[in-house]
């Protein structure tokens, strides 16, 4: 139009964001479909909400700093509140209590939501990620604890990992509340106590100390330093409170599962304020880096901001940046193939419309097939095949169209084989590549 | 917390948008399992992108309606101006835009992205909703038109919909363009021309014929409105007109490729600016409510927005509450059963960690498998099956887990059938229902 001028637009995603190419969407297929596959293979059914809540759901319900520092948050041509939602517990519980009188106990739910915080992106950090979100509600027995930890557990071994890639820390909030009362620490402190324990590993030892003293005082510093630290939970805590033998029944659970690397670690917290019980969290054993993947626990008050109920529930929450760099520094990450099984090149005499034909018998034997139809050399045609991934390509020309017969390359091998469309399509089924739906 | 009022929180979500129930996760997973089997059929590949983009990429390249009056746009953090995707065309345009050089053509892509407008809601319009988008790029050939109208009629009939269910209006800008031009009305005046023909089935006629006159003068108005609608466009410009033949040649590919319900429709020109050649739109042919499922056409100069290229495009946007409710209307929706394939009830005298064993050994056979570890009676236990829709239950007590003979019942035919744990498995893998993944 006159007088608009030649500026052109970026073709850069928002900063923090990612964009799926072909490529590394199969890859979000993969990790999600193992995810999917074990949920559902435990029972776990899949629900769904909007990313966008109403910013009150996360007033006082999150941590403190997601909801001041880090919440996508605006407000609507309507004058609503708005958040893009920072993480998906809060979603669940207000979605499970407002039909808790109608849903079957234990309520088995799983979802796989993309979620926002402004954060300064870096490496494992992004402002939007997805994360598998697994839940159990309504029931309040040990085995619920343990059950979803070992679904956790369970899908971490569909991804090819061994129990000696990664150990899963367990604790109980209960057990740190009784801790936390034989330092004299009153229960007010206590969540900014967890938080500042949360964040020990990101400070050097003193000003940890040095932060614990202010904030509770130089005596019961020093005590629940040595409860913490000094195997004084094991040896003493641990014996004597009644909190310990229901954690303790959930490792015995685990371990009787299958779940070996299970380790009782008393300064594990998590950071969301919600936790009332167990509470467990996922890290790699690589020494190089032995970062945290996911964690969960039980949180069961968090349904009486809704309902004047309390609901029963644990649950963990899966990110896929953080898993999609453990599965690369083990190398578990599958050779994918595209989800097109036969390219079809054209060659120059072909009927086009003949060639339609050909390609739709193919797919009603189920295949995927895509027609070259850019008129291009053949020899073009079939470099562009690399790129692509595709395994199987057939030609077609108008001898193919006369005779219906038809000879299958593989992209790989370069091995062929000559056949009718029926017979073609049963050999290209049989040898279905690494795919995840 | 002393001090806190027990004000409960809503459990409403946001106003406009909707939770998924797993019943509603179940028909969406239905919907899109058949969107993307289609697709993939076709050889298209899956790409994805963040709900948030630059606001910037939909300034003068949408609708003006859309990016004043519908977007939801924000500021974030860092003082960018920030966008929830109204639609995807820009951003696949932009994503195909950046890396035009190494992608091979024709590059074929889908996604079913959830988008966001500013609404009032009502029946059939929400303010997020899921939308399927097929795009081709990098080919201007008639047959990259055909082929993705063709991928549009192939979802619906595999969504069990004939050809007399729904009918495929087709038409061309650059056609309406030469009626324009017949008519003398100024090539600045076309889109607004357009979106006024766009939306003619929204007003009365007189108020629609006043409405063209008093935007291109008398005369002008009742030139255009006589080719427009007193089959001038079909006796007249459609014989003299260039850019006729190709879509008459589009037409042509179709109904020799099986797709017979397309007609030339001189009126139809689609909502969105970016439009350059054949439209098309396809409308349920039930005369209750014979209103306009969705559509697409060629959008040649969108990626020029981004690169100093032209890349030839054309695609469709396919949303779900649309179909949905065609499925709905047209008793289309399968029943379908849960994910979980068998349920196991557990008698009150068995061994908790012995019945997790059972379920694990049926979850090697590859069966879906929840315990019930509620701890109900046995009568409570299979009460709640009925409200799952599991289509199989087995009953766990210290005799089962003795004599490894398990008494499978199909809960809906209360058949019952005992076996091993491999024979009991074969048979439920045997029977699996309706489920799409």
């Amino acid at each position: 139009m006159f007088g608009m001028t030649n500026k052109k637009v970026s073709t850069e995603s928002y900063k923090g964001v990612r964009d799926f190419y072909p490529e590394d969407q199969a890859v979000q297929n993969y990790i999600f479909g193992v995810m999917r596959k074990v949920a559902e293979s435990w029972g776990y059914l899949e629900y769904g909400a909007s990313v966008l809540e109403p910013l009150e759901l996360y007033k006082s319900k999150s941590s403190e700093e997601i909801v001041n520092d880090q919440i996508y948050s605006f407000t609507d041509r309507g004058d609503r509140e708005v958040a893009l939602r920072p993480e998906m517990t809060p979603t669940v519980a207000r979605m499970v209590a407002a039909r808790i009188q109608e849903l079957p106990k234990p309520v088995r739910w799983y979802s796989i939501p993309n979620l926002f915080r402004y954060e300064k992106p870096q490496r494992g950090r992004l402002r939007e990620h997805w994360q598998l979100n697994v839940d159990i509600f309504g029931i309040s027995s040990p085995y619920a604890d343990a059950e979803i930890i070992m679904v956790a557990a369970d899908i971490m071994k569909k991804f090819g990992a061994k129990n000696e890639d990664f150990v899963i820390k367990i604790n109980s909030r209960e057990l740190l509340q009784a801790m936390l009362k034989k330092a004299s620490i009153p229960e007010s402190d206590s969540l900014l106590v967890y938080r500042l324990i949360d964040k020990k590993e990101k400070m050097p030892e003193d000003e940890f100390r040095r932060s614990m003293a202010s904030l509770v005082g130089e005596e019961p510093a020093e005590k629940i330093l040595e409860m913490l630290y000094f195997d004084g939970a094991l040896t003493t805590v641990f014996r004597e409170e009644a909190s310990a033998s229901r954690l303790e029944e959930v490792i015995n659970i685990l371990k009787s599962g299958g779940v070996s690397n299970v380790v009782f670690e008393p300064t594990l917290t998590r950071g969301f304020d919600y936790y009332t019980g167990v509470v467990f969290e996922v890290f790699d054993t690589n020494k190089e880096n032995p970062r945290s993947l996911f964690g969960g626990g039980r949180y069961d008050n968090l349904a009486e901001n809704f309902v004047n109920e309390k609901i029963p529930a644990f649950g963990f929450g899966m990110g896929d940046v953080t898993i999609h760099d453990f599965l690369e520094t083990h190398e578990l990450l599958p050779d994918l193939a595209s989800s097109t099984d036969l390219y079809i090149a054209v060659a120059p005499e072909a009927d086009l419309a003949e060639v339609y034909k050909v390609a739709d018998a193919f797919r009603e034997k189920g295949v995927n097939v895509a027609v070259d139809i850019g008129n291009k050399k053949l020899a073009d045609q079939l470099k562009s095949l690399e790129k692509n991934k595709v395994p199987f390509v057939v030609t077609i020309g108008p001898t193919e169209i006369e005779t219906k017969q038809f000879t299958l390359r593989n992209t790989k091998t370069r091995e062929e084989k000559t056949g009718s469309i029926e017979e073609v399509s049963r050999l290209l089924m049989d040898v279905e590549p690494t795919r995840f739906r």
